[in-house]
């Protein structure tokens, strides 16, 4: 057949159409990182942010340990790889309640986690776990004073130890125990391990600000140029950290935060960096939609001050079936693609 | 001036003397791998071996989650590194008393852990978190059963929660606390972030054998060959772990084991493995030495009975100065060479 330019014009236009069209609904499939080559690390390791000395006389109800001296309480443990060719900004990566660190690490099913991911893009990534959980000390100065009776009952703390009937609905695997939502990406088939993850939460007798927020605001200011990465319950902390007044935060990402700040008054501390507010899927019949509608009412009282607030969802992204726990969903890396896409276009 | 063959074979004997003799008290200056160079990693991650679940009636004792739900206890955190070019066998490090994971990473003043060393060494490296501890979920039900008035307070565990001034004696800083032993190793000018280190430890009120017993044999079985390698409080684990019939032991590294073994009695499950029993300095004058010698003892049945067990003191290799937390002290890459020399000459 003889070449026809006008004919091949038309050909040439439907398909970039269709491409355009394709590249708008399809979900990402290929990732950005190669996750079989090695890991190349210049450095990794940990430390301790924050915490106040305690001195007591109910620390151990054990004859062989001294009931009395002085422990720390309420420092807040960070674990950190640095890639061999790092970039800036660093990842902060802070977990949500009745979770620790681990939520970034292997996926239940035995996939790559974020944390590794964003490693392997080139950030600095700095896992914590918050303030009295995990490798964080809980407080267990009243455990001790109530078990050897110098102490009531009610002066042990109000725990949030969240059964898995309750975090099903929580998570969105499903509208009830154990029924999932069609389409749902969480591996189901490795819930044992999640079940696993999930530790007892004391964060609601801490106080407001939880100590875990002074603590990112010393850490923010030690990386001077990060990006404080939250998940749910943890969801209001980089705001708190930024309304301090802390340096070294260049942008917020939440992962379906519990709260956002109030919509209503001064929003202008909140114009100073770019946020990220990103949603999973079901969200409308879920326990998530007066939360989802609160952020949406405080991004768009921010960015009429003046600031840069994106309200994102994955279904906006083509993607379907994204739970509350999206960084370890089926398609978790294609969102972690998302995101440092966004921090690559917004953080300079 | 002319060789003379007989003087230059009188000068190199009292050469090769001098250097023999060197070589046998000076103390391993250079380390055996390069820590500057970049980790390279095949992969790393995370799992929860073990666990029982546990339905309750009291999880929260916080309005906004039910108190009613299955919770999972008891399981153990794994946090694995496989190094690009791996050896076998693979390292468990089993932490202490009143601490978590974190005793293997970075030291206090900030150098490399033995996690990374040993990892750089080209060992698999798997660091756990005992049951109750850390990441591993404490077993929170009766907390909220005693503070809602439905159990009594005895109903809660007995900690073990050390106090600095405490720990100071135990981990043989000093004879007293804050007085350092003479040309002591621990780096004292960053103790706060040490203390930061400690969490409070259920372990006493978890039954025997410790939940992270049958888990330690079920992570065995499934790595094949590997070291157990305790520290402290846990230096019993991996010797009731071998008892248990688990496969997959090679070797067990017990760096000052708090009990070992009774030295009566049936050894021969003992005989199976290499052992090596490491202890540093300032035994004598301390607690330690009751412990040491009943393991000594121990080491001295089962090598009679035709086992293998190696009892060093880092004071044999010419070091000096070593505390209970020689993992972290100055000379700990030193400490970690002469393992991994004990564990290839001995794991076949």
């Amino acid at each position: 057949m003889r070449f026809n330019p006008k004919r091949w014009a038309r050909a040439a236009t439907r398909c970039a159409a269709a491409l355009l069209a394709c590249a708008a609904i399809a979900p990402a499939v290929a990732h950005q990182v190669d996750t079989n080559a090695p890991l190349t690390l210049k450095d990794e390791g940990s430390f301790f942010v924050g915490g106040r000395d305690l001195a007591s006389d109910t620390l151990s109800t054990l004859p062989q340990a001294d009931p009395n001296g002085t422990v720390t309480v309420e420092q807040m443990y960070v674990q950190y790889q640095i890639p061999a060719h790092a970039k800036a900004p660093s990842l902060v990566l802070i977990h949500g309640c009745c979770l620790t660190g681990a939520t970034w690490e292997t996926t239940p099913d035995g996939r790559m986690g974020w944390a590794q991911y964003f490693a392997r893009s080139g950030y600095p990534v700095y896992v914590i776990d918050q303030a009295g959980r995990g490798r964080s000390a809980a407080n267990a100065v009243s455990i001790g004073g109530v078990r050897s009776g110098r102490l009531p009952p009610d002066a042990l703390p109000a725990g949030f130890f969240v059964g898995r009937e309750f975090a099903w609905t929580l998570f969105r695997f499903g509208p009830k125990y154990p029924q999932a939502y069609p389409g749902m990406q969480f591996p189901l088939e490795a819930q044992q391990q999640f079940w696993k993850q999930m530790v007892p939460d004391w964060a609601y007798s801490m106080g407001t600000p939880n100590p875990t927020v002074p603590s990112l605001g010393q850490l923010a200011a030690r990386l001077k140029k990060t990006v404080l990465v939250s998940h749910s319950q943890s969801g209001i902390y980089p705001f708190q950290t930024l309304a301090s007044g802390a340096s070294g935060v260049a942008a917020i990402v939440a992962v379906e935060p519990t709260a956002c700040p109030a919509a209503t008054g001064d929003v202008s501390v909140y114009t100073r960096v770019p946020v990220l507010l990103l949603y999973g899927d079901f969200i409308a019949q879920s326990a998530w939609a007066p939360r989802y509608a609160a952020c949406r009412s405080f991004a768009d009282a921010v960015n009429q001050a003046g600031g840069h607030v994106d309200v994102v969802s994955t279904t906006d992204l083509g993607m379907h079936g994204n739970t509350h726990m999206m960084m370890q969903d089926r398609n978790n890396l294609e969102i972690a693609d998302f995101i440092t896409g966004w921090v690559g276009r917004n953080v300079h």
